[in-house]
């Protein structure tokens, strides 16, 4: 029930109207790329497929429809054996993908089609946001470790818990939230707030308790009373009497507050000087991708980012605008027609019919060239010369002779029945490193980025302008 | 298990070292308004009731846990049967609060109170955020209905099902998350996407069916193709050909692109020229308070405007930064010790001891004079001149004499038990409303309100200023 009203007084509609079994094309796409970046990464796939795999409406649920006495009572019969029977296609999630091209195509009677709407929309603007942005955060970091901390503030609880996942395929190497450990298998970490500090009669007992618990890798907040001063030499006391006689090294300071370019280069010294070169220095506070390239600019002794409310809100762009478009429709002979939604505002005006996706490869460097959007019937023949176009300035051609072709999307429903096989976690994190690889730096530029090709089949571009002078000359 | 990881190897800690019973209180606060606006709305409170309700442990979390070869065994065990036993005090659903002045304040053994933390500060954090938005895109629309509209954009399942309770809470009418309607019976509606228009052969066709299905209060979508030249006469004739002569003049057209303004201006003359002086225009596209604001001060003909995105993420500030920080322990004489966290960034310095709120209102106007802050054992009589101060000035002072004190911190549990009557959303809704007019249009401005006044009592900022020297002399 997690679902637009619109979706149900539609559904009901289509059903009186002779409509529902009407097979129906749908294309989710979006339209600007958080933060004016370069690319973003898809995700939240999974949780589609949990969805679908779940559709029904309860007794309960019915009962609440009918009680408003809108719905017609076969309408509410038909919703009791409701189940999706339609193909899905999908990008993977990790993928690197650019505005106007399908990030997935619903092929399903139209009732179907529109009730999956609500729900496929919300998972795949939440994760492929967090993703992005996480995505973003990790490139400016540089190789150091980038941990999400940011449950607190997240909105909500699907929010921290499956942010927290999708953060993870955009490269975090962890997260503070126990439920996302739980079950998503994202390594969970964290080690104390000022209120442990606080409930001890001096930081030193505070610390010197909490590394006899957890010698291996204790971290110890420093910046309860006053970094410098008191924090970093109390930590380093505590290492001393307690792990170094064990032999243990690997330990850790956090800072939470101040200029932490500032302390973590006196802390560095401090620690060096004490012997403890490899207690590693973990930041948090407010951190976001510029702040961390600043900080790496600038020289910050920092071996660990903690990331909080800037990552789980992607505080900067909180919205991944991705729509649900009618691309085409089927006719009873099985003919495809495409659709097209014109608008006043040009930049929403839709790229109809049932459609592939490719990407182009250079086959020298590996890097991405272009996608190319086609007819369902099309295919890009890598072994001859292909030419490609700007479909806003179509004079603007390419010839392209070495190269590798990729389609991207790749069933993941076939008659309502699951066709793909979800990957690991792990799996995709790895993926969406490997694909962010193939792009060309000046595309994962951070400011005003290259802006990627994403083309159209000749074929494409020529239904595409029928249909906008088609509806220009009235209908 | 939503819970940040170090709350439980905190919880282990104070288990092992012998503070698992010692009596500890948390403030819940925030330090800046979003929007920097005057005022933000609390909300939040309802689902952390049920959140404590349901508070547990089970056989799986447990045996997580135990493979993370972290945990001693006993720690294991007590959270077998681990529940919340605790004292909870807050400020009503609804209720306008201001920054440094607690939400909430939890008195609790420290490992309950630490375990609780995660989810208290997402729940305040989250919804207090969204209504705090709902409230300044209602009052920006003066009276014209406000309908939020964002669940696919939202951040996530609970983002869009409890995001727009909390909508509700600050002022919306209705929402189009039909799931939240079913739980919290904020009123779902909802008619038609563009896809309903393009399934038929014509608009024209479209438009009529619909109407025929739903004819009391027929909203029809007018921007698929052109919203002047061929929605609304469509929509019009529509209207004149099903609706009138059935004696139904309720009915509504939806802007969803273009220029609205313009539009809505053009549209409504279209309308009351054809005699539907009682149709209704809803407008929906990118709204926020400042856009509202702008529509209403160019004449804009909109009578219901559905907000979306910038309202279910909050978009322009997406984070409401509440925290959770300890005032206060009890020593085994059951003695309250203040607590104190400096900080090298001063705004960070938290407010000691536990505490009571209490809103001065003037007698003549029922207008809110100002927020005191006092501790534990103080009351205001309000029967004797009563002289308040400045925190940060005290030279700054007022006395009143003409003034009401109520409280705003409530008990919700006291000893692990729930001591608090939930009000209905519907009565929170009014509630808010209500409080919010007793605020000063000054605090009530969208830019650059006036800053409310939190005063400290004498005897609280006097116990603020010693731990203050204390910590500053180190310990």
């Amino acid at each position: 029930m997690l679902v637009d009203f619109y979706e149900l007084t539609m559904g009901n509609g289509y059903f009186q109207s002779g409509l529902r079994d009407k097979i129906v094309y749908f294309d989710v796409f979006f339209r600007t790329i958080p933060d004016r970046a370069g690319f973003a990464i898809a995700a939240g796939l999974e949780q589609i497929v949990e969805y679908i795999e779940n559709l029904h409406f309860s007794e309960e649920d019915i009962a609440y429809l009918r009680s408003k006495n809108l719905f017609e009572e076969a309408f509410l019969e038909y919703l009791r054996t409701f189940r999706f029977t339609g193909d899905i296609y999908a990008v993977p999630e990790g993928t690197p993908v650019f505005p106007n091209e399908p990030l997935m195509t619903i092929k399903a009677p139209a009732i179907e089609a529109q009730m999956i709407e609500t729900y496929v929309l919300l998972a795949i603007n939440h994760q492929s946001l967090i993703a992005t942005k996480a995505n973003r955060i990790v490139r400016a970091a540089q190789g150091r470790t980038v941990l999400e901390f940011g449950s607190r503030r997240a909105q909500g609880a699907d929010a921290a818990v499956i942010g927290a996942r999708a953060a993870y395929i955009g490269g975090c190497k962890g997260t503070a939230c126990t439920l996302t450990d739980m079950r998503y298998h994202v390594p969970a970490g964290g080690t104390m707030a000022h209120s442990w500090v606080q409930m001890f009669d001096s930081e030193y007992e505070a610390f010197e308790t909490y590394c006899k618990l957890y010698p291996q890798g204790a971290t110890l907040l420093v910046d309860t009373y006053d970094t410098l001063k008191s924090g970093v030499p109390n930590a380093i006391r505590a290492f001393q009497n307690v792990l170094l006689p064990q032999g243990i090294t690997d330990c850790a300071i956090r800072l939470d507050s101040g200029d932490i370019s500032y302390l973590s280069k006196r802390a560095r010294k401090m620690l060096d000087q004490a012997g403890l070169t490899n207690c590693r220095i973990v930041a948090s506070n407010s951190l976001d991708e510029n702040l961390i390239r600043d900080l790496m600019m600038q020289g910050a002794q920092i071996d660990t980012f903690g990331v909080g409310e800037r990552l789980i809100t992607s505080k900067s762009t909180p919205v991944f605008g991705a729509v649900y478009k009618l691309v085409a429709v089927e006719t009873d002979a099985g003919e495809i027609i495409p659709k097209i939604k014109v608008s006043e505002n040009t930049a929403k005006i839709t790229n109809p019919h049932f459609k592939r996706l490719f990407r182009l490869y250079d086959k020298e460097s590996g890097k991405a060239l272009a996608d190319e959007l086609c007819l369902y019937d099309e295919r890009i023949d890598a072994s001859e010369p292909h030419t490609i176009f700007d479909p806003n300035a179509t004079w603007k051609t390419k010839t392209l002779t070495q190269f590798t072709v990729r389609e991207l999307l790749v069933p993941i429903y076939q008659n309502g029945v699951c066709a793909y096989s979800l990957p690991s976690l792990s799996e995709i994190q790895k993926y969406c490193a490997d694909q962010v690889e193939t792009l060309w730096d000046e595309v994962k530029r951070f400011e005003n980025p290259h802006t990627y090709y994403v083309d159209l089949s000749k074929a494409l571009w020529d239904v595409k302008q029928k249909l906008l002078k088609d509806a220009r000359q009235g209908r």
